[in-house]
């Protein structure tokens, strides 16, 4: 280990991560540089500074990376309506590989020859934090404390706190009892109360929903304008991709929308319970999906219902700087080329309800669709046709004996 | 034509099924036998056998097939947690092949050469009741007389009642404006004030749900017993497959459950707006998948997830009665022997919260997921290999050069 | 039909479509623009615009369209180790978009109303020329004479030909018995002799290849090298597409290399027994796949195996101008940038044997596959908690009761 | 590791496996129980038997498993036509399962706590032993030496023979370089000569197959006869499952037919380079594909083919036991059962030429596909429909300006 000099540390400013800090230089005799990232925590972040400063730490990078997050993680992941195990809108794996991205880029910059992050070993942050460290800078050393180090329980880390003095905030009462991480996409939690799967969680662990219950008696409307694939105006009001993402948290959040519980299959191996509140990713796969389905080829948009899957689960196991993900990524863009026009909303008490969807290259046509006089586009006794030769080898087999009942 | 003699029509009672009862007898001089099915649509049956006899007709069939239709057709399909372009309960579709089944037997029974129904040849209903006629009688014949005949406007359907003495009831107001099919599993609305994307439904179209806004304001708690995949009780009452559907369907649409509007994708090739109700059917797929989250392995419920667009194709284009469906089911059905438990849901204006699942057969297990002393189930330093090896091949190919951002 | 004034004619200058010609202008009374394609069937073409000039056709389109061919539509084929039901290479399905492509552009050049091919109505063919032209000129008309006429029979061909002077070419003993196609890619047989599949071809019917013991006692090697997936060069000298696949034809058909012998699945429904011949196919396959080993990335390549049978499947089914199509090429294609370097091969009597590949770009790493030290690269240890974590999901079911035997 | 009482050891009797056991009873202070299996391999196994016995093991099993393995691994994967990255048939794979199965029931007989292995901590049966033996016994411990010891280089295991009186045979001039392992579907080589891609291998490294030039000049036709997807007879006399595969390696292997030579990717991440003879494996694939191409529904063998790259994954990654196999392996059962008939081949200097196909199930008609009269079983006006409906969202696409080209 003597071989590392410079370790770049995810750092939250948070007890972990500072107790991580420490340990590093004690244990590696490294120069730490920390790097805290805004990705729209909601938290400050210039505490973080003074914290890393305390502890003579001399590089400290913090970068709002909120816009870069939405518009080259966030916004690509939805236009393949990604969603994992059915449930799962992939808020803190889609983070993973921006961070592992700025560690590296930070570890060129600085000359470290490590980066270092606070995921435990029975999670999967650590593999998605590792698997893009290793994919961008082969080279690199990955320490992960918490597979390392004895310090594996809350009165172990309190006693390292004390000895080394690092203070530790006593919100009285306020500590949430669970494990939590936050960006633009989302907010979770973990463990604690909600380990039991049979357990309901308590209303007041959610933290940026209203509940159905509380939220407005009246419904709020909202119109999405599309640009290939992305959203680019709520209200006809042109915003960047982070805002976006601000607006819909705000107003989806106040209507009660963006709740999730489940038990989910981490790519480690086991189940783990998982609560999530995101708000505008309810929105965005919800008004995705109505504007793809007058924009789209029917076969271009089933073949991406059947590509989804696989691509959630890269991104959920921690394979965005893969080949794989960029060839899906190809597929998936080269269809949102005409995925233009606007969607409208209706957000009430925990339900978006689409009521209008319009685009001038829409592929609806309802002519063709209904009763109407279709100027001889269709032809109903081509389905005669169609039908008959369908139904052709079903035809031949059951001629032929071949029993399906 | 005239090697034609006898004919099961799929019979409703309505106006476009006895004119095609009497177009028939005409058109093609030969004997028609109505075939009637109660699959839970609610509506009285008997006014179709009288207005049957009133035309003549000496063989009449009225089945009440909503125990088959639960749990051969709607209970197997649910165990794939399918749904057709993200958002479409496949309603309709799944009652077809049981439909053209029942055609086929009656068929059989009665001596005729060819089967008729009353779908217009620009929907999907025609493939999928001609698909699996062909599919289980390979020599039947099929007439769809919308592909066929020249009433094609409402004013040469009526003319030809009034010439032909067959009753129009003249439901003052009340006669919806929409083409509408319903049963056990859903009910449909397209056409008319629908038709263009952009249009908010209006309020008094829906029929079986409550609004969320006109739902209690009370949630609705409920307990479902699943076994193999399929519910076998509510709240510790053990129901057949057409009573949870029932009860589903009353308890889900009171709570502003089960509103589906899209633009779907059809088979014969354009895009239609369709809206449904499915109140059952939400509940349903909400709680296997959180059964399923519990019960079953990750890696046969990720294959399932890819498969599952497949499947819901293959229902949405009529291939019931197909070899590949059959394929498909068996894998799917093959991962069901496990899914057995509980679930608890709260139903509250349009939301369905998944608040506790338990299974004697969980694989989740808690102490491995958690931090808690895991008896030596989980080393956290195994996962350092994991991700080394995993990572290998793209640390390679950077070495290589090559380049992913 | 009177709205149709000019029809561009896929024209080969056969008896067949000889007849088609002089059908048209007599059916529909039409100006006929015949066109006809240098694929590389290796048939002089003047020939057939001496045979238009006799029927007094005045737009005569004769194109040598080897090049794009090849370059356009056969190599972003093989990029995708595309084969069909395992066996079939795609010789026919390929050139018919480009066919398709190039009568709607003559149409839209020459002002023409429609297009006319002389595929039959049986085969697969219709149906590639058709879904091109219509996905490419959605208005155009097209005529199937098959489809229509009632010459049904040679016998009808025949006095058809008589009564309107068509010249019927007596080549005494030399006509084949079976329906033939031939491009660059391949020669395919179809019909009499072969229409039983338990009857072996006679030895006379292949006319590409030598058969494997008519080859040559000594094996013959070559070079192919590979740059962004496409072979560049053969034996070091550089080639055009066209002319890698026509010295591979000349090479491998020396030395009995692609013969392929099927029943194969038709998209209109029925199954038919199929010959082919595809020299350089069956060379550039398995070499592209050489190349693809020590260049592509495992997952990637992975995935292009399973994305591969839908890929052939839509260009055989004839959708090769379709969204779903250049979605998949999109994703196919943005894995090749690296697929560079070479195979060297030994082709002797029937048999494809790669005896080398190696690349600047090569992700083999030979201290890591084998036992040599490798420098830390690799950690024997790392393996342990690889198997472990992904043992992990399969103990814990073991632990439950769970049954895998 | 003083938990561990008695370990049952998968032994070959060669040298590192004698190796192995001595250095377990000496490290872990165990009683060994010795497990060798009879797979086909053509190896002697009662000197194994002598050697084990000579280190005082008590316990020893020597177990006939060709016809389990025939029947239960190799059959059941041929239904899959499964074949791992285009190339290589499985051969290790498919047997590893085998063997970590009778390790456990041996584990369980003996009241064993561990099993051991000899695969090395690069390669892939290292996985698919520990991953079958976890799935099947999850609380079994794993020995894998190689991960574990310092013995890395022959000079330290010969010097630890020397010390331990480990008979080291030395059979001069005769001892392959290669490694090697065999059973009834193959024998493999890697590693020395070949370890360079580039470099062809030797004409001697061969040695269950004549070369191609080797082989005799005169073909040899058999007769493959099929039930449910397996040969249950060849040239009509009937054979249990080790019984066709032993005649097919003799007579294929006769014929030159059976090498491979590539380049694969390994589940542990890193390329290498291996060779196979599989004689039975060549010429079961192509007849299994053949029988399929009559017997089998167009859509069933698409979704087999779309189906198989992840079924071949899984076996190669060491995923025999597991849900998601059994779970494909369902629905490929599900698709033969009328997979039954003749298929007659010519072997004839590496190649394997399919000349004929019979089955009394056979789906191919050859009125339907050819000119002949076909009794009204296909309309070709119908086609034109098939096509118009199948063309419709492409034209629709087109008529709103959307580009292929």
């Amino acid at each position: 280990m003597s071989d590392i000099n410079k370790i770049v540390l995810a750092y939250s400013g948070g007890l972990d991560t500072s107790v991580i800090a420490k340990w590093l230089q004690e244990e590696y005799n490294a120069e730490i540089v920390t790097f805290t990232a805004d990705l729209g925590q909601g938290e400050e972040l210039e505490p973080a500074r003074k914290k890393a400063e305390a502890m003579g730490i001399k590089e400290i990078f913090i970068d709002d990376l909120r816009e870069e997050f939405a518009r080259d993680f966030v916004f690509p992941m939805f236009r393949a309506n990604a969603i994992y195990e059915g449930e799962y809108y992939l808020g803190t794996s889609i983070a993973r590989p921006l961070i592992a991205k700025r560690l590296i880029e930070i570890a060129n910059e600085t000359g470290a020859d490590a980066i270092a992050h606070g995921a435990t070993g029975k999670g999967n942050d650590q593999v998605r934090f590792e698997l893009g460290a290793y994919a961008l800078s082969p080279n690199i050393q990955v320490i992960a404390p918490w597979r390392e180090w004895d310090l594996n329980s809350r009165e172990k880390l309190m006693a390292y706190c004390e000895e080394h003095n690092i203070p530790v905030e006593n919100k009285q009462g306020k500590k949430s009892p669970y494990s939590m991480d936050a960006n633009l996409l989302h907010i979770s939690y973990e463990g604690d109360l909600i380990e039991d799967p049979w357990a309901e969680p308590e209303e007041d662990m959610w933290l940026w929903t209203k509940s159905p219950e509380a939220a407005p008696d009246e419904p709020t409307y909202i119109e999405l304008t599309y640009k290939q694939g992305d959203i680019v105006a709520i209200d006809d009001k042109a915003m960047s991709p982070a805002e976006v993402m601000e607006h819909l948290n705000k107003v989806a959040g106040e209507n009660g929308i963006g709740r999730t519980d489940i038990v989910e299959n981490r790519y480690v191996g086991m189940k783990a319970r998982g609560c999530y509140e995101t708000p505008a990713g309810f929105v965005m796969l919800k008004a995705h999906r109505a504007i793809e389905s007058i924009t789209l080829d029917r076969d271009a948009a089933h073949l991406k219902d059947e590509m989804m899957p696989r691509y959630a689960e890269l991104i959920y196991n921690g394979y965005w700087w893969s080949p794989e993900r960029k060839m899906l990524q190809a597929a998936i863009d080269q269809t949102q080329e005409n995925v233009n026009g606007k969607v409208r909303l209706k957000l009430y008490k925990g339900n978006i309800i689409v009521v209008g969807r319009t685009s001038d290259e829409s592929l609806f046509d309802e002519k063709i669709a209904t009763f109407e006089d279709d100027a001889g586009s269709y032809d109903q006794k081509d389905a005669a046709g169609f039908i008959k030769l369908n139904a052709l080898r079903l035809r031949v087999a059951a001629k032929k004996g071949r029993k399906l009942l």
